[in-house]
């Protein structure tokens, strides 16, 4: 069933695609092994990756990028940060996928996905999503996410460029460039440009991106757009492009893709071993009596932890 | 030496609270036997968590509910979130000590705390900043962080009352309210509600919540403030008293603190596993080898971290 499905993977079918991307959102031995498979096809893609708060546009930018790729007959793949709740479990961005319909042009494949909380969870299945769009053999890659500051170093090792969106209304966000977002920008945009104030906000992120920008060897470029109105998109494209250049010169594109395989691998070892740790029989049967220990002040929470890790690590020293 | 610190702590030195609290935020072995000598004088104080995005004026809120308990004769203590830069370490919120600042009145205690990027360090971290406060005798603490959607949910164990600050502007924000920040505020506060659009995003909230409020115990009200004009904090004070009572009805605050313990226990056993981990000598010794093999196609990422495990947990079993 797996040989037969990655052959339609591989022979370009949409809905086999689609399986496998379910497949590998759902984790687990088969996620694992698909992927397996797939990541000797992976590296060809352009990945891009478009971060920005909510109500920023990044949405309809990331719609207004697809059509302009796939005008230039490139194929395209859209991974879309669902923020579900980790109570209900209940996502809020529906219209996600109508932003980037283009009356069944199979050329744009778009998913999203539900970050649910867990930020390391997200960022991992995120990359691996990318990855299957990359195997499956898309020219360009989008991955939105939505940006909260210092978190989005979370989805640098997914791209290859990330794109900083912001909108004139945020004077407080270029506080946050000069903190968080502006390390992980390759590109900023100014969206929403035709609002009142936008030539001084964006000549603020301007100034603030030189100074940033003094001994380094990339010079972030600031573009203004009007995602709705499609204006500015091709100075964005070409943007995007002047990255890419960059990272092909010399070895910085692979230089930089190793390092996000080493903060991956860093990733997915702290989850596997999160799993072995609350999955472990020895730690189940300790935690109540360990947790009552606290609540009666016997054992303070440090002294609580340490215990369960201990507990783990020496059953391994136990026979079996 | 730390015999003295805990007398002069216990005896209400500011400067001792602050070295504790330095202490504490270094984290280690030293951090963890104060934490510990601390922990059994916890829970007298009213824990309050505010949260907001960047702009909201969650700062300049929390600035005035502290005039405001002080002029009622209660001691304040602020754990203020200051988004660090994972990259270059420097901080962007240096005025929030000016904000609190209330002409050298040792009643109000404030510090900032870097979240670093790493969420799981800052909610443990600010959550123990709260217990120095709470065992230094403080009557109220108030825990500002950037509200994140739903993210926020990492700081629940720290807090009796969560307050989701909001402003009219971020209309997109009822949307975000729908999924995360919706479920973890206990009361909900529209800032800077002079603005336009105020009354309509005003009825927006409240429908929602009301929605959500159905079949549960507690009915989240909307406060309308004026951080800046100190507008609306008495009604916001009474808000966060009225849930304050609800907790003590019955076994509430019990039920919330214990499972907020639980949580927290979690969350220090994960952090030590880890570091037990990436400083095994076994796992540091192998990382680059696992690493080739996958650069070179012959390890999975997947399989990389499956093996850097198996490493961990199998080495407990040799003679050591």
């Amino acid at each position: 069933m797996k040989d037969e499905l990655l052959e339609r993977f591989f022979n370009g079918e949409t809905l086999a695609a689609s399986k496998v991307m379910s497949l590998v959102e759902a984790g687990g031995e088969d996620a694992e092994n698909i992927l397996a498979s797939l990541y000797t096809h992976t590296g060809r893609a352009n990945r891009v990756a478009l971060t920005g708060g909510t109500g920023s546009g990044k949405s309809t930018l990331a719609g207004a990028l697809s059509r302009h790729y796939r005008a230039a007959n490139k194929t395209v793949g859209v991974i879309a940060e669902d923020p579900t709740s980790p109570f209900t479990g209940g996502a809020i961005l529906g219209d996600r996928i109508r932003i980037h319909r283009t009356s069944g042009d199979e050329g744009v494949f778009v998913r999203s996905i539900a970050s649910r909380g867990s930020q390391t969870g997200f960022s991992t299945t995120a990359a691996e999503l990318v990855d299957v769009l990359d195997a499956f053999g898309r020219d360009v890659i989008l991955l939105e996410t939505i940006g909260i500051g210092q978190l989005e170093h979370r989805i640098r090792h997914a791209a290859d460029t990330t794109v900083v969106v912001m909108t004139p209304e945020s004077g407080d966000e270029v506080q946050a460039l000069k903190s968080g977002l502006m390390e992980v920008g390759d590109v900023f945009v100014v969206n929403k440009s035709d609002r009142p104030h936008a030539d001084a906000f964006l000549r603020d992120v301007a100034t603030t991106l030189e100074l940033r920008g003094e001994g380094t060897d990339w010079q972030p470029p600031v573009v203004a757009t009007v995602a709705t109105g499609e204006e500015g998109i091709e100075d964005l494209v070409r943007a995007i492009a002047a990255h890419r250049s960059f990272l092909e010169d010399g070895e910085r594109l692979q230089r930089r893709r190793h390092e996000g395989m080493r903060q991956r691998i860093r990733a997915l070892a702290e989850e596997k071993l999160s799993g072995a740790f609350w999955g472990n029989r020895y730690i189940d049967g300790h935690f109540d009596g360990i947790f009552d220990d606290v609540i009666s002040g016997q054992l303070s929470p440090h002294g609580a932890a340490a215990k369960l890790v201990k507990v783990f690590v020496e059953c391994g020293k136990k026979p079996q």
